[in-house]
């Protein structure tokens, strides 16, 4: 067998590194990421992940109660379709979701036959939820499903907002009064760009602040990803669930879930202990280790800040503060005419206007019907990760593309 | 951003093993792994696997009929969660699965509430396939399902038998005047131990050698994995799925069905693409890249007729003949009063024989009954992959226990 260059014995790379991957391969079948790992991944990945969780919430968290799953996307599949299906006769889950929400959960929910409840965040209020929002959705499913579950998204998608503790309390009130498992979407969790004001808790973490009444009672699934934050490493396919306080029968029969697609992908199992477990103060790759953090979270917080800004300065165009993640979600207010020009093309509005962008422009934003809106409100989703310069030359692209548009069909043009 | 040893530059990696990397490289977005690629792959990669396919079947192949998962199980899952929800009211797909079988199908058709439908495999001529049996299993299952698919493992698993071109014939025959799809799993393709004697066909090549009568109405799937062959790449996680004859609109609902999961993992889908694309001739890696896969598929060759000569020579086990896959899969003719025993601990006499086994000399194998078996026969699995000199020790180990075993449930013992 031929042997290739051994990077353990390179003086470029950092020896913490050089320990971290040792300690890796050490917890793999044969010292190889090419084995499979167990079904819920690697327990030393397991281990690292309880760790951090415990160091974010100071709270224990035991890796017994956490998988590892080819990006949260897989996670997040398995636990509603744990909660979608095995329903007695022909009745339907009901899973309570977010409008506008990240298309995987209509997707899922249409895939498993569940009946979505739709709750619509507040617009009005930096995408805030709200109680009687909730409260209207879930009587509107009534008879209709058996609701089973809330997905919270947090910071949002494609929102962008961050959630209060008080909001945060409202859902898990809300959960525990209807017994409702949570499903908290919180991949975004390294991306909070203004955390003096608007700083992100977890779930769980508020859930246990709120006593016995609601941290026992709770069923909660927490899902984070290494294909966000500053990592962006999507192509590992790397994501952890937690679940507190499951069912041990119902958590076996998870588990039994994911054990027929053997692993998930062991360097994303990998990447996912990077990220949990990065280096400390004392650690030689600590320095570098931060100012790349840091210099990519900072560049994602000025493109946020410029996008709204920006967004904001155009008539008829209005875009909520950017508090997380890595979206603006702003609004377009479509003149009547150019609602009809669509209607008349077959087209939802917000669809018409991207489509024609893209077409002028050769630049593609996500039409805010992939995400859901309430009727009569038209937006679209436009990413902040592309770098400052093309930000500013796609804004500018916008800004020529929307005053025609908006000219064009506004009520004192004749055209 | 620290930059990070350049194995581009590594004068001990051949220059083609440079090249492949940064054509796969080129075919990412942003030159990187860590990138989604498209929801069904690489473009290259499923380029890649075209060619492959031609290469060994001499027939052409189209890249847009191929798409990369995670793992073969991933694709094996995705096509029968098409095939098996989905219908009216509340009637079950039945699927038709061999027994013994690798049971992700089992598991699989469970989950997703499919009707099983068991045929057969003759042991008695080395796990051969019978359209006779296929016959008698479909008209059992009439009026408990619609039949909508048959499950063909070849090279067996956990059986290691390899097809003749005469069962493929009559599998493909039975198919289409079933209107059955035929699901092939074969990703054992590489692991072929006497390809004089028993040589190994794809379904694809045998159904277009019988003419368009069967060419053009049947609906094949084809499945490869890079962890299997000489590979053994598990923890990536790369397999593919070669679509033929699918409906145009069924085959986009499969694949907007694999869009809610991103794609698979890149480095996965990487490692297909080597396995598929192995260096030529006239490449410097030629050599060392035939050397390690022929001493690879020579030992487990070795492995596997080593296995079952020591096998046969037990009184009281039969085993046939391991003409491909990883396995072996012996019977124990177990003796009337251990089956007794068993029964009297509410066990399985399979389960009983293994637990005692690995409770008596710390190796474990998988009872038949995992896999399925005919009423009243028993078995279990063992696999031929570790070396040689721990296969001659567990071998040792299983002498030792089976004569002891034999000896105390044997009629003419009074233990």
């Amino acid at each position: 067998m031929m042997t290739y260059p051994a990077l353990i014995d390179d003086p470029k790379i950092p020896s913490d590194a050089k320990l971290r991957a040792k300690r890796m391969l050490t917890s793999c079948s044969g010292s190889s990421v090419g084995s499979y790992s167990d079904s819920l991944g690697l327990w030393t990945v397991r281990e690292d992940v309880a760790r951090f969780i415990e160091r974010r919430d100071g709270i224990s968290s035991a890796p017994e109660n956490i998988f590892l799953s080819a990006g949260a996307s897989e996670a997040i599949k398995s636990v509603l379709y744990l909660l979608s299906t095995g329903l007695a006769g022909d009745q339907r889950a009901g899973i309570m979701v977010p409008v506008p929400q990240y298309p995987l959960y209509s997707a899922t929910n249409s895939e498993y036959n569940a009946y979505q409840i739709n709750y619509y965040l507040d617009e009005s209020r930096n995408w805030a939820l709200n109680t009687n929002e909730l409260e209207r959705a879930l009587n509107g499913a009534k008879g209709k499903c058996l609701p089973r579950a809330i997905v919270v998204i947090n910071p949002g998608n494609p929102t962008g907002q961050v959630l209060s503790r008080e909001s945060i309390e409202q859902v898990i009130r809300f959960a525990v009064d209807n017994r409702l498992v949570l499903l908290a979407d919180e991949v975004y969790q390294f991306n909070i760009y203004h955390p003096d004001e608007h700083p992100w808790f977890s779930f769980k973490r508020v859930l246990h602040d709120m006593g016995p009444a609601y941290s026992q009672r709770l069923e909660l699934a927490s899902f984070m990803s290494c294909s966000k934050g500053f990592m962006g490493e999507c192509g590992f396919r790397g994501g952890y669930c937690e679940l507190v306080n499951f069912n041990p029968d119902v958590q076996a029969q998870l588990y039994k879930l994911l054990s027929a697609r053997l692993c998930s992908p062991v360097l994303g199992q990998a990447m996912v202990g990077c990220f949990v477990n990065p280096p400390e103060k004392h650690e030689p790759s600590y320095d570098s280790y931060t100012s790349e953090r840091d210099s990519i979270l900072g560049q994602l917080k000025l493109k946020a800040e410029m996008m709204t800004k920006l967004l904001n300065s155009l008539p008829g165009m209005s875009c909520n503060v950017v508090q997380g993640a890595m979206y603006a979600f702003p609004r377009i207010h479509l003149p009547p005419r150019a609602v009809q020009a669509a209607e008349e093309r077959g087209l939802k509005p917000d669809f018409f206007y991207c489509v024609q962008f893209l077409e002028e422009k050769g630049v593609c934003f996500v039409p805010g019907s992939g995400f859901g809106q309430a009727d009569g409100t038209y937006h679209f989703r436009v990413t902040i990760l592309p770098p400052v310069e093309k930000i500013k030359h796609v804004l500018e692209c916008l800004k020529d593309f929307h005053t025609i548009f908006m000219a064009k069909y506004s009520d004192n043009e004749c055209n």
